[in-house]
Order: C-alpha cells, then sequence, then structure tokens
C-alpha cells in the first residue's frame, strides 16, 4: 500500500491550512437570505478547489434555494465507486459577542481553528479534499472512483436535496457513501457512527389582541399571550422531563440488551461532564442514562421563545404576540411527520383561553440505523486504527443529519459516517472550532480508507457469498 | 368668572397644535439610555416653553438620571397653590414596523394626534401649560399660585424623584396636587379617577450552560434553560388566571359592596371589549368582573420572555440563558416590596434543576386612593361637567403612576387625578395617539378649575370646622 501520502500531507501542512482559512471565511449560512450571495460564492470557491485536485464534470446543481456542488473522478476503471456528501452552509453566528474572535476570521490558537463551520462542517468537507489531493499528486490518480456531493442547505434541513438526488440518480449512483460530519469519542478516541437521530421542527405562534396593550389598563382582563406561551410549552414535558405529548413515544424502538452493554462501557462520568459544561448537574428523561438519553432516546427541545419586550429596563406592555421554535430528535421507528402531527394536535388540545394559536410544521428528517459489522463500517474502524495508532469505537450520535436516510432510501448503498469533529468544539455555538490534531490524523485516515476499499467491499462480497 | 380663555384657545389652536407637534418630536425614551440626550432636550424646550408664558425660576434639577424641570408663577397672594405633575419621558417604540407613521413624525388625521407620548404623558402636560397660558393672557395673571415639577422618568419608575421631592420639600409644598396622566371613561364620558394600582417589577434570569450547545448532541441530557424558564413562569398562575404566588393575595383589600355596585354601572359589554381588541374572549381572575380585574385585583403579567434563536428558520440550539420581564399591578394594602420577596422566594423555591436562577428587584410604586367626596375631587368632576356638557362619573384605574404615592408620603396634600386620555389611545404600543375632542375640552376642564380653586378649598375648610 502507497503511503507517499503521509509525506505530502506533512510537507503541504501550512499551504493546506492557508487554503481552509480562505474556506472558513465565506460567511455561507443558509437559514439568513440576506447571505445568499455568499453561500453561492463559497459553493463556487470549493468548486474551484476540486478543479484544481483533478475533479471533472464540475456542476453547481441548481435548487430553489442553495446550490449543490457536484464533481467527479472515474478514471479506476473496474474499481468501486465512493459518494462523499458534505456540506458548505453554516448555522447563524448569534449572540456575535461572545466570540472570541470574529466567526469569519478563522484563527488558530492552542492547536486549533476557530472560525464558524470549522468543525461543522466546512473542515471535514475540505479534509475530503485534501486527501484526494494526496493520493492524486503522490500516485499520479485515485484508487477509486470518487464522485463529490457537496450541499449548502444542510443546517435548513436540507429541503432540496431529496429531489435533486431523485433527478440525477445516475450521476450519484455509487457503491458506498461517506460523511464526515460526526464526532469522536474524545481526543485519539476514534470512533464510528452507525446511527443518527432524526429530526422534526415546528413554529409556534400565539396572537392576542390586535396590539400592544398597556399593561396597566388591561393587566389581569385579558390573556397575556407570554402566559399562554409558558403554559402552553409547560405542558410539553413533566417535571421528569418524560415528553407529555400523547403517542409521542408509541414507535420508539426498545434497545437492546447488547446496546445498552456498549453504552454503559462508553459512559460518560456524568459529575465530570456537567462540571465541563458549566452545569450544576445533568438533566434528563427519568430512567434512561445519559448516552441513552442522547443516543436512542426521542427530544422536545425548545430552540427559542420570545415575545414582548427584551430593553434595558422595564415597559409595562402586554404584547399582543409571543413565538416559540421547537425540534425534535427522533430515533427508530418514529416518523418525522407523524411526530409533527402530534405536536401539533397537543398544541391545538391544550390551547389557553383568549388566545389564537398558530402552528407551522417545518424541516424533517428520518432517524437511521446501519448494521455495524459492515465490510464499509468495519474499514471505516480499521482505517481510523491505523490512523490514530488505537482502536476505534461504535457509537450512535445525538444529533440528525436528515439527508442521510434520503441518500440511503435514493440510493440504497451503505452509508459510512466517519466523523472527525470532538463534541466540545461548540458547533452551532459561539466559538466554534476544529482541533488539527484530528484534521492531521483524520487526513490520514481518510486516505487508508480510500486504499482499502476495493479489498473490503470485494471481501463483503465473498462473505455474502460464502 | 371671566371665560375670556375660551376665545383664546379657539382662536390660538392651530397655533397651539403646532407647538404640540414640535414638542411630540423629542424621542425621549427614559428606559434607552442611548437616548439620554433627546431627554434633556425635550425638559429644555418645555422650560422654555413654560418661560415664555410668564412662568420663574425655572430650573432643572438634575438626578442620577434624567433631570426634573421645576418653574413657579407665585403672584396670587393669599390665594391656594397648586403643583402640577406631569411626566415628559416616553416608552420606547417597537416594534417600530407596526406604527403606521414614524412615532416621532406627529401626524393629525381622523380628529388624533398620532406620535409616542401623545396622551401618554406629553400631550397632557402640554395641556395643563397651555390652560395657564390662556389665563394669563386674557385676564394678565392666574387665579391660583402654580408649581411646575414635570419629569423625566415616569415610564422607568421615577427612581429619582422621591429624593428631589425630599431636598426640595419648602420648594413643592403647595395645597393640591394636580395630575393628568390618566384615562376619561370614553368619548365624551368625562370621570375623575380617585384610585390607582401600585406596581412591583422583576427581572428573571435563567442560566445554562458555559455556553450555547448543539440540540441533537445533548438535547435530552441537560436542562434547556427555555424549558427551565417555562415550567418555572407557567407556575406563577393557575389555568383560570390565579396568582400561585405564597402570600400574594394577604393584604388585599376587599371590595365594598358600594364599590362593586358603582363598577356594575360602569360595566364594559366584554363581548364588545373582547371585539374591539381583536380578542377572541377575555380573560382574567375566575370571581371577578372585567372592571374589578383591571381596577381592583392585583396582577402579576410577563411584559417579555426571551431566549435562544429569533431568527428566520431553525436553529438546533439549547441556549446557555432564558430571560423573562414581570410586572405585577398592586392594590391597597399590599406593598410592593413585600411582593417583590414574595416573588423571589416563589422563583427560588420553584427553580427547576440542573440551571441558575437569578432574580434582579427592579421598580417599586405603592397603590394609591383618595376619598371622593373630598372637595379638590368634587371640583374636578364640576370642571369636567362645564367643559364636557355631561356629568362626570368616579372611576378607579389599572395603572400605576408610582410617584402618586411618593407625594402623597412626602408633601400630605390631596392628589387629583383629572386626565384626558382614552383607554384605546395605544399607550406604551404602536401607533399612540391623542384625541383632539379632549384636548379642546380638556383645556377648557382645566381652566374651571383653576378658576375655582380658591372656593372649593374654602368650602372645603368651612365643611371640617363646622
Amino acid at each position: 500500500m502507497n503511503q507517499d501520502f503521509d509525506a505530502y500531507l506533512h510537507n503541504h501542512r501550512a499551504e493546506h491550512l492557508d487554503e481552509l482559512t480562505t474556506l472558513l471565511r465565506f460567511p455561507s449560512i443558509s437559514t439568513l437570505s440576506e447571505h445568499a450571495v455568499d453561500v453561492v460564492r463559497c459553493a463556487e470557491h470549493l468548486a474551484e478547489l476540486a478543479r484544481t485536485i483533478g475533479f471533472e464534470n464540475i456542476q453547481l446543481l441548481q435548487t430553489a434555494r442553495h446550490p449543490v456542488l457536484y464533481a467527479d473522478w472515474l478514471h479506476a476503471e473496474g474499481k468501486p465507486t465512493v459518494l462523499v456528501y458534505g456540506h458548505y452552509d453554516v448555522q447563524p453566528v448569534d449572540p456575535l459577542h461572545l466570540w472570541e474572535t470574529p466567526p469569519f476570521e478563522p484563527t488558530i490558537r492552542d492547536g486549533k481553528i476557530y472560525a464558524r463551520g470549522a468543525s461543522d462542517d466546512k473542515g471535514q468537507v475540505f479534509m475530503h479534499l485534501k486527501s484526494f489531493e494526496a493520493l492524486m499528486k503522490t500516485t499520479g490518480s485515485l484508487p477509486v472512483n470518487v464522485k463529490l456531493c457537496i450541499e449548502g442547505e444542510e443546517e435548513i434541513g436540507s429541503p432540496n436535496l431529496p429531489s435533486v438526488l431523485n433527478d440525477h440518480k445516475d450521476l450519484f449512483a455509487a457503491d458506498v457513501l461517506v460523511i464526515s460530519d460526526t464526532t469522536i469519542l474524545g481526543p485519539n478516541r476514534p470512533s464510528v457512527c452507525y446511527g443518527l437521530r432524526g429530526l422534526a421542527a415546528l413554529q409556534v405562534d400565539l396572537y392576542g389582541a390586535k396590539g400592544d396593550l398597556h399593561s396597566g389598563l388591561y393587566g389581569g382582563s385579558i390573556q397575556n399571550p407570554l402566559h399562554a406561551m409558558v403554559e402552553l410549552l409547560a405542558s410539553l414535558h413533566d417535571k421528569s422531563g418524560v415528553i407529555q405529548v400523547k403517542g409521542f413515544y408509541d414507535d420508539v424502538e426498545a434497545i437492546s440488551q447488547e446496546e445498552q452493554d456498549a453504552f454503559a462501557k462508553l459512559a460518560p462520568d456524568d459529575a465530570k461532564l456537567a462540571d465541563s459544561l458549566g452545569l450544576p448537574e445533568l438533566f434528563g428523561e427519568a430512567g434512561y442514562t445519559t448516552l441513552e438519553r442522547q443516543w436512542v432516546r426521542p427530544t422536545l427541545e425548545l430552540n427559542g421563545v420570545y415575545g414582548g419586550f427584551q430593553g434595558e429596563g422595564t415597559k409595562t406592555v402586554i404584547p399582543n404576540s409571543a413565538h416559540a421554535k421547537i425540534t425534535c430528535r427522533l430515533v427508530p421507528n418514529q416518523d418525522p411527520v407523524d411526530i409533527q402531527r402530534k405536536i401539533q394536535q397537543h398544541l391545538k388540545d391544550n390551547a389557553p383561553l383568549g388566545i389564537r394559536v398558530e402552528v407551522t410544521l417545518q424541516d424533517t428528517g428520518k432517524p437511521y440505523v446501519t448494521p455495524f459489522d459492515h465490510p464499509t463500517i468495519q474499514l471505516a474502524s480499521k482505517a481510523y486504527a491505523k490512523a490514530y495508532g488505537t482502536a476505534a469505537a461504535f457509537t450512535r450520535m445525538g444529533g440528525s443529519i436528515p439527508i442521510v436516510e434520503a441518500f440511503a432510501g435514493v440510493l440504497d448503498i451503505p452509508v459510512v459516517l466517519m466523523g472527525f469533529g470532538l463534541d466540545t468544539e461548540n458547533f452551532h455555538a459561539p466559538n466554534e472550532h476544529f482541533t488539527l490534531d484530528n484534521f492531521d490524523k483524520g487526513l490520514r485516515a481518510l486516505c487508508y480508507y480510500w486504499l482499502g476499499l476495493e479489498e473490503a467491499l470485494q471481501s463483503g462480497q465473498a462473505a455474502k457469498s460464502e
């Protein structure tokens, strides 16, 4: 096996970090329409990076909102084809004042690169490109055929990717899908993720009087939309954290004893975790461990609640509206649309008097689990082990990559989640960063993966035909 | 009795409305520090208006924040002295997009002048000045001695006025205090207000992790400050609107049968009121009528609740904090500081697990009631009747003028609340306005009041000595 890539990566590290810095400067926030131009510019920049490596057939597939970058290199005749998925869009950056350095001015300190998207997911997308570059520069070709699918709507629930995939099934056809948008267990504790939670999002808007009213003149005689909102939202959980929406847990798959035991071995120290997060204690659904709550139990979280006066001092007002944003994390076999409807029904059934309730159903993503003994998953474990010098664990993850389930549905190929993030890297929060040790080792793990894929798939087929 | 003032007011109406427009242009928002300069400029402008009318000894009494305007005219030897209180500061103007015309660009349409402060309270302060001007111009003097006390901190709870009053007891000494910062019952339904609710304000801040966290990775395993907030705030009321804070109602004075009967005669049609406000129905503490809920029952209102993402779309975040602003309206004999402490205790006692609770005690104002058979109150009823051509009712009011109680405490003089607003005039809300019919009739009612005051006080003393 050719390992010249190692020296190549070593010799070009400074140059690669400069290029990563350039990529992280694009404020490609997909949810905010004022950044639509930045999102496109970021896609165009990635396309140019792919072209210089040797990718061909480069296309920005247009959607109703942000484009999908497609590119391929298909000269490994008779070898497997790998499809690489990632996303170049990022989350909003508020509250801005909490960033130690500006979110779109990447800064390296203490072996970490700080910027929005550093870890989720531009840094990891960039590693894929550079792993291919390293093999191409050192061997003149790639050991497998490669297709890239890098989208710009992952942080808003990938609304258009399913139709892009459906419209271009042949273009995206491949033997395996590899995604790097997840975390490993900890520094030098690599892990292969074989399951993700799904997503169901809703917005709740309560409306009272035609306009804001004086709380002295009207206070006590009309329903305050904020009172109605806290009463309504409080009804969604009991005090021990159990979700009270009728039927919410109906389709939840029970956890096997085998999984429970495996999780117990990986279990974090709750007190240490709480301390590292700055919390007095952890809290969650009664009867489950922290890892179970994060990986295999569904959630209903308020992501935003707002209404009325938020300025300095006091304002004696009864606001005429109140708003809340909700997302659920779902587990097999919950159906996101079914869950949205059950929550909508709960909100209507529990609506307080004297206000009007509006519920808007938003993003959805199905949960996904893949067998951990699949050869593409086992190869990932070996690739990590070579690069990190330590065995990789098999984990599940609390987050959602809705598109994983969409890919699995449309393309019917195994999905390998080979992430390099750490859960301390502040994804979606101020001071997001990416650890350069994982950047370095991850680049090598990816190279080992591409180099081993043909053999792994052959042995998998051999095992099947035995 | 000299009634030339009527012709004078008639002939100078256009000029007076122009001057009012100028006064309303000052964005004198007392709670926002970026408007501190505008607040001072507004005070200086009012001082100049007073000077041109003939007021003397004009002073801007400095405080820790916004100045108090003092001015007097003391040449009615042997006659009573009236102290006029008002405020030139205004509430914030958000949400700005709901204003049909900008809040600080006064616009007259349909017999109303639209601007922040038009009714609460610059318009009514301006009427006092113009009533004195009318008498001065038509008779060469005033029928009573007059002192003005116009402050700039009413909308933030008048934190500095009590110490200003205490420091200048002699300067402010008077026989009666007249305030126009309340409403009448409706168009051409004048009323004298003899009671106000008090105020107690608090801010609640909940803090979770050190920073915002990803709702996928951590969702379900830590307390979400927004969940804790809605649970905590929902515990403040039961579903029928009764406040659940221990001891909250302990000191509430029972309503007399006489008052209940009087209120019943004034009772609004609940369905019509709901409809006029754009509400499906009214809502309030079980067992009380709408007027009782507004005038003689205490309240606990959320004026603002906020935390997490408020932008377009979704953000899968667990915010690290959540915030709420609370104000209570209090009735005799509740003590604002006692109520603040009881709420603080409730919030501590009911704090959910896994977060830190901070409670900040803010503004307070004691409730105030004055006997409605006092001669200064009865005179107000007669002055309204003359100007409006219809008898005035005696009412109480749901709002708070904390300073009323402070004045009564420091100066020990009767307080007359002679307002000219309408409760449909959007105080504290977008599209605040003042009805010009009440501007015109109110100016005359004030003139009648000043002209009748000496006789009323003499008859009151006669009655006392009988």
